[in-house]
């Protein structure tokens, strides 16, 4: 790591950010919060983990709910959950399934209900989770707003609403430690927005 | 306060649970966890402010998650969350509505909040949040029943899971503090669980 070459002047090291040494502090806090929980997390465990100085980190990101949300974002896998088949009930069966099968093979589950956790003592970890989120809706909104375009969904349903509902439902059982959800149960849930339980969808 | 009379040989005052040093500790719960927020949040805190003993409390809620559980469910209004108007989609609306006013004009969001994030944490506020929640879906599930019976919902509809799509949704935006929900809003998530938003349903 040579973290010297861009910034002769500066007075401290880290005031550059390096991907090798801020990858070595995103598997850091990751490792932290694995083995303390979030009871048991701080910046400084992070930093004698990392063998990176704490001002460094907390000149990078904010505060801890941005260290974790950028340890959650740079594990997840992105590609599977805005999935694009051409057909809305499997991009939807597809986002629904993926967000509950990352949460419930890789870490990131843990590290999201921690975000989710300390969003709800933190106004900063509220914010960051908050904008995240915001900019998450957006894009799974696309699933409806290409159905809208293939004719497949009406013109009059609100996508990014529409797809909180399968994200919430998701989140719903992250948080009560349920993400084992059957196919059935997934199809259920996807064919409830889409189609309706109604016995008469028309009356 | 007779807290005396019914067991002569116990060692220390609190043994029976008393309905009114129970809703002074309540009352003091609460009082807590909204003036020092869910970190400040202690037995300790709360038994110095009901005056009450540390192992009074134990005995009665043996974590702060079962406290805290009781203090949301005897601080909510229940009969508002579980309509029954004879018609599901008004049913559904209210259910929908009535959760996310409480959360928002009462106490019980924040509680509630505080909740969740501790489930997060600890598996002794995980297993009483989840107790509580199957009993909550259970409760739910009966205006899809309701609405089966009468022919207004397919009979291959799972109650409960329908019921939670609507919860989880609600729980989305407590944990994101998005509480202030448009009737049209509310109206667009019951109408896509009853009639979904395909262009053509019956394709």
């Amino acid at each position: 790591m040579s973290e010297t070459d861009n910034s002769p002047a500066r007075r401290s090291i880290g005031a550059t950010r390096n991907p090798a040494s801020q990858e070595a502090i995103l598997a850091a806090a990751e490792a932290v919060l694995l083995e303390n929980g979030l009871n048991g997390f701080s910046i400084e465990a992070v930093a004698k983990r990392a063998r990176a100085g704490k001002p460094t980190i907390y000149r990078w990101w904010p505060s801890q709910a941005a260290l974790l949300l950028d340890v959650y974002h740079s594990r997840k896998h992105i590609n599977f959950i805005f999935p694009d088949t051409g057909n809305v009930r499997d991009d939807l069966r597809s986002y629904l399934s993926g967000l509950l099968k990352t949460w419930r093979e890789h870490t990131s589950g843990a590290v999201f209900r921690s975000l989710v956790a300390k969003a709800q003592g933190e106004p900063a970890a509220l914010a960051a989770l908050s904008a995240y989120m915001a900019d998450r809706r957006a894009q799974s909104g696309e699933i409806i707003r290409m159905a809208q375009a293939r004719g497949e969904v009406r013109a009059d349903a609100d996508p990014e609403l529409m797809t909180e509902i399968l994200a919430s439902f998701a989140w719903g059982r992250l948080l009560t430690d349920r993400l084992e959800v059957s196919d059935k149960d997934i199809d259920a849930v996807v064919d409830a927005v889409l189609t309706g339980i109604a016995a008469n969808p028309s009356a």
